[in-house]
């Protein structure tokens, strides 16, 4: 068996997130589709992190162990082949030794979400970003940000089907810039809760709005009540961007 | 009546252009539909350029006559209520005197074309670029490109269904830029022919992958002649992004 290491890009509004449903299309079925028909070989494939609905991937990194005799550069051409028309695509691949695992190894993961602050509806963005037609004040919303920085207790910020252990996480970084007319929100953490990304765009974007003062979005943590929560953010602004592995620290 | 200037964008994917056809959807009837149920008005649309099937608009200027009794912000936000699924939004409307006109006014026209420049198949850009695997010498592109700047009969990149008058145009730019793994061609002139700037595009892809040397190019223009054409390049790259009228100037 050799194994793989995968970059994958994906669009997620047509897909139940990325981890195998049983009861709608998801990422990983089609990509373990796309390795048996191109291996003959019941597949799994392992990723860095969960997505859920309508949450898109810049460069997802998955792993699959493969019995075939196939090179890095064949395997992700078939794949590529065999993943049309679904909006999924193999960037990159790579052997790997035994011991990595997409998701154990991973020792850091970083989402973008956009809002597009405009008042017209979407057209060539639609699914990308999510529209916010009131202006926004993105320096208050990354002043407000940066009381979630840190090591915390995130209950507020976390969905009620979350299945972490704990509701402690260290979040590394949380900035919001403005990019012509939408705000990025960049996160980066070793790991985060289910809905966590989401629920802090939420919170900062009832702050640059200014229905919510900056000070609420510490009071919110502070509560560790998922009522305390203002605003979940849509999926369709999120994207996993990066995954971060020991090797690439060196 | 008061006429009111529109600035218009549109993901082209599913309309057969921007003018209205017998056969299929089209921007313009999408938006005279809306114009007609928000003012009971039959609504003319006159636009500063044509588009093709596919092709989108970043920032499309038209503009409409109305005798309801509205103004500039409402007509805006009722017109983009009534297109709605459709991807076309208006993302500014003002009032203009009569003798302003979205076509004979307009004095520049400026296209974006975007090719993603990888091995991948798209997903998140599926539709809105042209995906090149070779990788292409966006440098030899630029200078290649130069040949077509001023003034010139453009017959070899001009559709035989071209129903301009002249096949004199005068290109101000063609520039080529490296923005990651897209390459970016900006064209702007006074007006294009029909398919000139995909015509140029496709030929410029070939120069940048090393299928055509630089001098064919020139060649190519100089032979006034369709069937000297190297490669017409694909609707989805292209955007159209402003329309520039006498006042801008000042």
């Amino acid at each position: 068996m050799t194994r793989f290491a995968l970059t994958v890009e994906f669009d997620g509004t047509p897909f139940m997130g990325l981890q195998r449903q049983p009861h709608g299309p998801s990422v990983q079925q089609a990509v373990e589709d796309a390795a048996k028909r191109v291996t003959g070989e019941e597949i799994t494939l392992y990723s860095a992190g969960r997505t859920d609905t309508g949450v898109h991937a810049l460069a997802m990194r998955s792993h699959m162990d493969v019995a075939k005799d196939i090179d890095a550069f064949r395997l992700m051409e078939a794949l590529n082949a065999h993943l049309r028309p679904d909006p999924i695509a193999v960037t990159a691949c790579e052997v790997v030794s035994d011991e990595w695992h997409a998701r154990f190894s991973c020792i850091g993961r970083r989402y973008l979400y956009r809002i597009a602050n405009r008042r017209a509806p979407l057209t060539l963005e639609r699914n990308r970003a999510w529209q916010v037609p009131q202006e926004l004040d993105h320096a208050a919303m990354h002043r407000a940000a940066q009381a979630l920085v840190g090591q915390h207790d995130f209950t507020t910020f976390r969905s009620v089907q979350c299945q972490a252990a704990s509701p402690e996480k260290t979040l590394d970084l949380l900035d919001v810039e403005r990019v012509g007319e939408e705000i990025h929100i960049h996160a980066a953490a070793r790991s985060f809760l289910h809905h966590q990304v989401r629920s802090m765009v939420g919170c900062l974007a009832l702050v640059g709005m200014g229905r919510w003062c900056e000070e609420q979005v510490a009071q919110a943590l502070e509560a560790r009540d998922r009522q305390a929560l203002g605003l979940n953010a849509p999926p369709d602004g999120l994207y996993f961007v990066a995954a971060v592995y020991p090797e690439d620290a060196t």
